[in-house]
């Protein structure tokens, strides 16, 4: 009480029977505003189907960037909240949420209004990240540089201007684009003065985690292939390691991330649900929780820190993401004995209370 | 409407507006009554301490019984009733528990009641399974013959006449029981006149899956380690294939069950949570099925046949489990426009209404 500022020491006290008060949880990394779902791909898949067959039935990211465009602002909501409402039931109370599947200066705005629209409808905070360089659309296939100056670069542009614009995050990887092309988007995002974050080393090494720590990355994510020296890296550039293994589970994924390194350089490990539905259909961050103890050997501190202080770091949020003076009063309070039980239990929401900026919701 | 009995013609249409009906789903393995928890053993072994240490801090299936046998009836009852909710709110309207971890008369017996008490507290049916066979307690380690002798045997009589049991199971490996220790408690299970299952060749080959086929055992469990010549036995017999990757990825197994052995020598497939605190502490069938796709490579039909035609079979049902006439009214309408979604997304529950027995529940 001593450390209670005076004027707040006169408030209502909810006894809650020694159940176990956290922050709220914070999802760092989500793609959770798309249209359509791949279950039939997912199907096509586990019956024997090729990937080009798959694609030949018009699956892959063409699948949802497609959806996406032809879906109305309304639908992309409706469907967006059905899932952001399961992880508002497990006590989240900030969302990261990624543009990325328009790929066209007109559904890349769409989806980051529909983000924004979130944080009008339901009790939570909503970051945005502008992700154009999430993939090639068809269109640009061999001509991605094309893409970047003709329609990337000026839907970021586009973005920024209407205010929808929290961070720019970009997919490096040979399925996407090079460092130097993700390193075109981040000089662009310096003129703009928003800060970056970048999708790195997911599927083989390709240098993007130094290149995002040389521009002061809030963080780097995935990081399955990243190395010790990039670990070095994104430890002097205060930069986030965001792991997903929602994606790592998902694709059936055999190399970790490098869990020692990070912790030897002292390098915050934040965990989120990755919500996508390619790689990642997944809307629970206690899951995440328990596959990054399960698959990756975190502890169950690191998991819990993983979704509440690093989370709201590597969304650049100070005043999220723990319990003390200065903070925001998102809370969550959990029918567990012990902290461990919120990375133990699989598929079991032992949520109390929940608690958004002062309010119980 | 021509297939269905004249008499039962008239009665009100409830209107779904498109969405999927399936049978309640079926959870035919689970070991959900059970005293305490395993959270600080999971915590302590992601800090890095040794199996000994764990042993030495009173961790491991030892833990469980000591919690289980000091708990009350209404403490087991309402820990459980937590997590049948759990499966509730997924669908689930069938599920078995299986006794084990009392490994005294007392016990065992209490755990049972335990188990037909959550069917008159919830709407759903509960199948009871005796798994006296499952460990050899502290007080008899060095002695399993003799615990068979003064307490499995004797406990298994109990539970008989309180009509307790129905069916006995056994956990047949290395640290458990051996094929001739099993085969004494199916005998005694076969003068009873009650139908077995057992857990084998889980974590290594023992036989077990032979024996039970038989002795016409309606599933054998787990299975990872099952070859070729078990399925076939198990075809003959008739035995289910009960699988459950949710015990296989917590332990982070890499041997796969024999699923193209199984396929081809038509063996019913079934899945399930095997809910319990050391191995699988997993309360969502959806997510078994999800695990069951991604880990086990099975297509979300045979994940979908799994939770209700073949769970109902494992139990030994034959009016569970399908849609069509002289079946329970026990249905699930699920808000998805493709069934593979059931499958395809983690920690989603898209339930739109339950029926048990023709009741909305
Ligand atoms: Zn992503
Ligand atoms: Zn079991």
């Amino acid at each position: 009480m001593a450390d209670i500022p005076e004027d707040a020491r006169e408030v209502d006290a909810l006894d809650m029977e020694g159940r176990l008060l956290t922050p709220g949880l914070v999802d760092c990394h989500t793609h959770i505003v798309h249209g359509g779902n791949r279950a039939s791909e997912f199907d096509m898949r586990l019956q024997g189907a090729s990937y080009e067959e798959i694609a030949q039935a018009g699956g892959g990211i063409v699948a949802t960037v497609a959806a996406t465009r032809t879906a109305s602002e309304t639908s992309l909501l409706e469907s967006a909240l059905r899932r952001v409402d399961a992880l508002i039931a497990e006590g989240m109370t900030t969302i990261e949420i990624k543009s990325g599947y328009g790929l066209d200066v007109e559904t890349e705005l769409k989806m980051l209004r529909v983000a924004r629209r979130i944080a009008t409808l339901r009790p939570l905070r909503v970051r945005t990240s502008f992700l154009g360089a999430h993939s090639v659309p068809e269109e640009y296939v061999g001509r991605s540089d094309a893409y970047l100056d003709e329609v990337c670069l000026p839907a970021l542009d586009a973005a920024y201007d209407e205010g929808l614009v929290d961070a720019v995050d970009g997919f490096c990887e040979g399925i996407a684009f090079s460092t130097e092309q993700i390193q075109r988007v981040f000089e662009k995002a310096c003129l703009l003065g928003v800060r970056v974050k970048l999708h790195a080393e997911q599927l083989s090494w390709l240098g993007g985690a130094a290149l995002a720590a040389s521009f002061d990355a809030l963080s780097c994510d995935h990081l399955e292939y990243a190395t010790p020296a990039d670990a070095i890296a994104m430890a002097r550039s205060g930069s986030v390691a965001v792991l997903l293994p929602g994606a790592f589970y998902f694709l059936r994924e055999t190399k970790l991330p490098p869990l020692d390194a990070l912790r030897a350089n002292g390098v915050a490990m934040a965990l989120a649900t990755d919500c996508n539905p390619g790689s990642s259909p997944l809307t629970s961050l206690l899951l995440s929780m328990n596959m990054a103890c399960t698959l990756f050997r975190m502890t169950p501190q690191e998991a819990l820190a993983g979704v509440t202080i690093h989370g709201a770091r590597a969304l650049g949020l100070a005043d999220v993401g723990q319990i003390k003076s200065g903070q925001k009063a998102d809370l969550a309070v959990w029918d567990v004995a012990h902290p461990a039980e919120l990375s133990y239990r699989i598929g079991f929401n032992p949520l109390h209370l929940r608690m958004f900026e002062g309010e119980i919701t």
